[in-house]
């Protein structure tokens, strides 16, 4: 898939006990670019001895990390601390032309400052903000994130662990999150750990991440991940101990459902995701398809030659290539469509008329390598497939004798609830087409497609025991349940 | 008083059932740019009939409204709507920096989405802000007004209005206020109506301003002003019968204490503040300043003139000048000071570096007037004498023979607590000289100097059955008591 | 004259050997800020010992000179060295749109670097630059002042002070000019002298500016002007001897033909213009308008008040008052009308439907003071008559008695060659109304109208021996000849 | 080569005869930003029939392209107009913080108005310019290009073609350029051919662009490139005959010596240049490579991994390892580097200390592929070393067996003087290292290290009778001379 692709609503970061909070965060949050390129914010803390607490500085704005910091004064006047938390944003729930809902959120509260940044959707909240407006709560942003707040503000606890603990109890659907308190970096993620997030250590300092990316661009060593259903707390105790803090969320055991398709298209290759290199997960969906979808060439004299969409399917591409070689097939890996670094992914613009005019600026055939050829694509997956459908258009142009689609996971026919932002399922090409992958080849207008199956997909991704993946958006199967309010949208098509 | 003024911390405008809502809420942020320069924010409200509720859209930044306005897709994409709320904001209670503190706040309760746009001080929010936080509520600014929006959610009431004037009557100190919601327009001023606040009619449209300049700006036409303790609600109804509703916060008798520092220095001249026209009274001003304090040469053949401090008291030394001839006084009116338009007011730089430096760039003495002349500067107040000091230095390089001070108001000698932003007490000349006029003069460099008493203050104001002023800055009479955590600065001397 | 003013079109100003080259620039021009608001431009040359000669720094954009170097890195990091010219501009000749008409200019020819700023405007400049193109020279603005430094380049001389002779004894016109070359600073002004340009020093740097107001600013001394006719060089040697160099442009005797508007309009007050203080002349304008044309209200009980054109007219009104009283007539000056401090100059806004716009929102009247009265309207000039008709409007909603209108200069008729910025003659309200003074009422809504004429305009003027005013736009009588190619919109009407 | 590579500097664009002329010229440049990212600029012109002449319109800046042009109002209200040229700047001649030096020159001369861009660097601009300094022109820049402004304006010649022709032959050196004026679009190369210069055709409209990706974004035709030694002349006729007019510079046979180093590095593999497919060319660089320079591995069981430097070396480097395969070698192509898209090309920052930084911004090795293996690594070109010693040790740290290097072109040893902008030669870590490879090898940290002889990589490139390459960057034969001014650098080391 090389465009329309579904919106990750975001990447989190969160940094404890550095004198370079905010650097590494705004590092961070680079390397995690890819998951959110619509806002970005950073909140830092900053102790201070005479108040006995922290005060908290923030800077926030629409624009991709490089614009939304690009004052210099902002690192080196505005964001002072020790700690920080970062957020980029995809919106998903939030309107996305309010500057309030951009996160991270700071507030105040009877226990001191608190900020979050949350990767996930929640399924309950719109049941728990009703109830919460009825008890004379006020809200500030439309986002799902911000009842969290609420919860923790409202909570009869004392201790602020078990506060984050009884809201987070209280929330379902995905969350992997970033807490900071006054004193304190709190990491936490749902129980069915939809969404990655890990720890990592930059010298003595904690570091928390989406993607472990964002630990190598600030040279720190990845630990491990938060583990579906637990908080992890790390404090000036952990500082000196080198240990984080841990406890879950609720008594219930841990039941992974690991987003399948962070593996499949959001993830960077070089990250560690779910405690797996996304490369070679990624290369593996490229070797499977390769083995249950090859291509032959109607005249076998013809060369057949196989291209990546630059650069989300490299990687799916390489291993197609290889099974094919490997299984003595007449196929050859080529580079077929330069893609420009000077246009942003397709996605950015959230408007239809613009995206379909960035396919032409983004990719351009590169003629001599595909004229006369059979030319397989090999891209990651298919949302509405007008990208798709424009992208062969492109090859065409370049007089390739055929041209076959081959994609490294199936078909895509339902809405995400839990934080990827795909179009309503009557525009996805796949239900347009009612399921039928002829009708689509011939919408696509390509000589033959081929998907993974959601079997051969789970098949392809690690296995471990008592973990399982979430394959709601090519199976319909969610492994939480939505609340009414939300499935409107899914009654659609 | 030409500058290192007290800083006023607000104008709030509104306006409902307008099809150019946004665009009268900026001319009439425009008009009353003077009490509030540091940022600006409009809210307006569009309703959609889809959803029987409104869409709220907003607009805020730091800076002069020009400046915060001028990207013309503002006015004609994003505030869109037929009602409106508008603030400018001089920092008083909130932290400067941070830019959740611009006003209006807009959040969505039960009931819906609700607006507020404060001019004022409250006196008890601390000790507000403390309960709410024990019963778990957050908040997102340091702004006292954030407790009345929670308030609001907070009540056990049903209709919007209830809500409103119970939380109004929780609530001390000064405000006058608007607020929006879905489908009306909100004006109410507290009990002693400490801050003006005015309705006005432009074609079908009400609007509501602090003073009544932002009417002329737009040809509004002045009805009333908002009454102590009075609730007003502007809805569909209204623009049909050409009468607003009101109500009455509390069953309490209204118990009016006007900030008499509206008419010494505050409002336009061109404003009707607390019914009366500010441009009388502060004639008056001057010309009691000449009954009491007239100033008569050393040497009777040296001609004496009279010059105004740029614009602030234009009005009171005509004043001055008028009631000096009357009396049959040697002294004549003149410009010796050039006030330059390319400097905005003295105070707008919050630092003390600039804004003494800003003082030679603001104002140029004519040489030719003043040199050889006796002097008689007219200001309308003095604060920490900074400024002042400067100004006198300045017109001493022309070489006039004498220089006298008349000051058009009392020493300031005590903080505000109900919206003004005065120094610390400390900093305060009047203290720091013992209140020992001759040494002012001494500290000014002036060969002598006058002030208005308070009595005399009081009677040049309109007298109004049951009507009394606050002259706390100058008394030291608080009319609402002030909660203790609070008085700290008045403690400081 | 309140507004649709001619449009001066520039302020200069240069200093040579000063550490703050550079800021003392930027204060000289924001002190002149009222000679042009449409453009703004500083060059400095830093002296490299390496080199021998200077580097020139720049910065130019369109705006107010805040706007222009509110980025502080320009003034830190950019703009070094140890002398500096700068230009304020309002666009006269040369596309208003046009980045590159920008001054000053800054080139590099054989003898080095070279950088102008001019005030005026050159009247053959159309036939040098045939005549240079014709000889195979390129030009990069559509600016007048670019054919100065052509000549200069294209000079035989050796010298460069002969080149700069040379240059300006071919050009025709108004110029009071600043040169800044690698070791130098130049300043020279036409055999008439239309503009002001003046000598002063600030500690051992000396500085040049069209009006001395820029001296008061920076702490300078104003020394002298420079005469009609002159170049007045500034080198090293000069810092030593505290003497500069001076020579005439050719052997001819100076014809000097000041123009009387810098006296009616467009110098500060508080400046002195070719040797005498602005305020003194337009007082004494406002006191020969009251001996000349008088108010008597129709019924003699009725109080007759005197209100200003804030700012402009002040100090002619202050004079008119003056003299009124003196002559025992009944009148008092007043404040009628409250200028807003956040809208620029009127004339800012290029176009017709703002600049109508910008009437209201700029002025404001006190009804309180005009209400039942009879009002006289003292103003410096009328251009077009379409602010003053809106301003008369609007007074009258104030619901005066009478409205007077007295102009302390004689009726516009002609266009200006010597760098006014005049609409063309067919614009203006005089000759609109056939110089019918009566009809000019009748257009103005007022119930009498006068001028002063010409004669009285010149016997207001300070009177020396063998010096001449201009005053074209009032009588047509042009000093020096026009191009053909000028003459067009004389024409016009 | 992964970064501190040479900065090529310029693209070209022009367009004729087209309603969307602005538009084409910045698709045209975002085609193209790789030649120039430091500033960009277009200029219009729109014929008016009443002028008979056109008017010239432009807006220039430096940044990206998208950032220049990003105000909406730029293309819709301001580039207005049928024809337009264009540039992309990567600053070799000419200061690069001057604004003055931003490409296209737009001026006036005797026959109208006239603009340029330019791609190459003139090699006797230095003594050109000398000499017309003395005959009395001056230059508003550093530019090598002002000067042909100059000679064409200076031209005895009547004809405007004439004039052009008699200024190029007076130039030496590179120049690919395109000229417009109020009725024509001259595109022009030196008589070596240096740069490229295509043309192409959008509808009716004629394009010129340095590159044919130009061509394909916005769907033009390639028709064939501008000869070396040609003058191409596209007018009104040119519209209805669909030809354009040609004619040589002076009658000199043309001489090619293409830029072989557009085959390295600098053109989009996706781009026809001197008539072949780069794409084509950079293989072969790779397959020759791959023959003369394959990699063993010690252990013969060690798998072999051959990665390319996303995305410069990409091309080479699955030549390299095609050839490897099909020699019977163990090698097998890898991602080995992700690199970021949200950093921009490493040398656009023109300091040495961000430069480090960003390599670890821009790469990220994926340690699965590289743990353990033995990786080969393909680049481009090495230009000072640091870049690749940067890269080596980001690739150490994924802990591989062996790192070999292999770069499929020459060392650079030599200036270059046709447009290209490496350091001084003492930078170079080939004449660092006296020549040695062995030594460059120890030096960037790699077991081996091979590059391409420069009659290698000439045997790679496209053989055409009569045509030659220039190489002086890896041999120091310059095929035009240099003037004398210009060697300094070369002697320095």
């Amino acid at each position: 898939m090389s465009s329309d692709k579904p919106r990750c609503h975001c990447a989190v970061f969160g940094v404890f006990g550095s004198p370079a909070a905010a650097q590494l965060t705004y590092f961070g949050l680079i390397a995690q670019q890819h998951r959110g390129q619509e806002a970005s914010g950073i909140v830092t803390a900053e102790f201070d001895d005479t108040l006995g607490r922290a005060r908290f500085h923030w800077h926030k704005d629409f624009g991709l990390v490089d614009d939304v910091y690009k004052d210099s004064r902002i690192m080196a006047d505005v964001l002072k601390g020790q700690s920080a938390i970062g957020h980029n944003r995809y919106s998903t729930a939030g309107a996305s032309d309010n500057k309030a809902n951009i996160q991270p959120f700071t507030v105040h509260y009877r226990d001191g400052n608190i900020a979050i940044a949350h990767n996930g959707n929640l399924t309950n909240f719109r049941q728990i903000r009703t109830d919460l407006e009825q008890k004379g709560t006020i809200f500030q942003t439309t986002s799902d994130t911000e009842v969290i707040l609420h919860l923790i503000a409202r909570s009869s606890r004392t201790d602020q662990i078990d506060q984050i603990a009884e809201a987070l109890a209280l929330v379902r659907g995905a969350f992997s999150i970033v807490i900071m308190t006054d004193d304190k970096l709190i990491a936490a993620r749902d129980n069915a750990g939809f969404r990655p997030l890990a720890i990592g250590r930059n010298w003595k300092a904690f570091v928390i991440a989406s993607e472990t990316v964002a630990f190598d661009i600030i040279d720190a060593e990845y630990i491990r991940d938060v583990a579906p259903g637990e908080i992890v707390i790390i404090d000036a105790e952990s500082l000196e101990t080198g240990e984080v803090h841990s406890r879950r969320i609720t008594a219930d055991p841990p039941d992974p459902h690991h987003c399948i398709f962070e593996y499949v298209y959001f993830s960077r290759p070089d990250s560690q995701i779910f405690g797996h290199s996304v490369d070679k997960v990624r290369r593996r969906l490229g070797k499977n398809l390769a083995r249950t979808a090859p291509v032959t060439p109607k005249n076998p004299d013809d060369k057949v030659i196989v291209i990546n969409v630059p650069d989300s399917s490299n990687t799916a591409t390489m291993g197609y290539v290889q099974q094919m070689q490997k299984d003595g097939r007449n196929a050859r890996m080529e580079i077929g469509l330069i893609r420009s670094h000077y246009i942003g992914r397709t996605f950015i613009q959230p408007r239809q008329e613009i995206r379909q005019n960035k396919v032409k600026t983004k990719f351009n055939p590169v003629k001599g390598v595909l004229k006369d050829r059979v030319v397989v694509v090999v891209d990651d997956s298919i949302v509405r497939g007008t990208t798709s459908k424009q992208l062969v258009q492109l090859i065409r142009q370049a007089e390739p004798k055929e041209v076959h689609f081959r994609v490294s996971s199936p078909p895509i026919t339902h809405p995400c609830y839990y934080g990827m932002d795909f179009p309503t399922p009557s525009e996805l090409i796949a239900n347009q087409c009612g399921g039928d992958v002829a009708k689509i080849a011939e919408e696509l207008g390509v000589d033959s497609l081929a998907y993974l199956t959601v079997d051969e997909l789970i098949a392809s991704a690690p296995q471990e025991q008592g973990q399982h993946y979430c394959t709601a958006c090519f199976s319909g199967r969610y492994p939480v349940d939505i609340e009414a309010g939300q499935l409107k949208e899914e009654n659609e098509p």
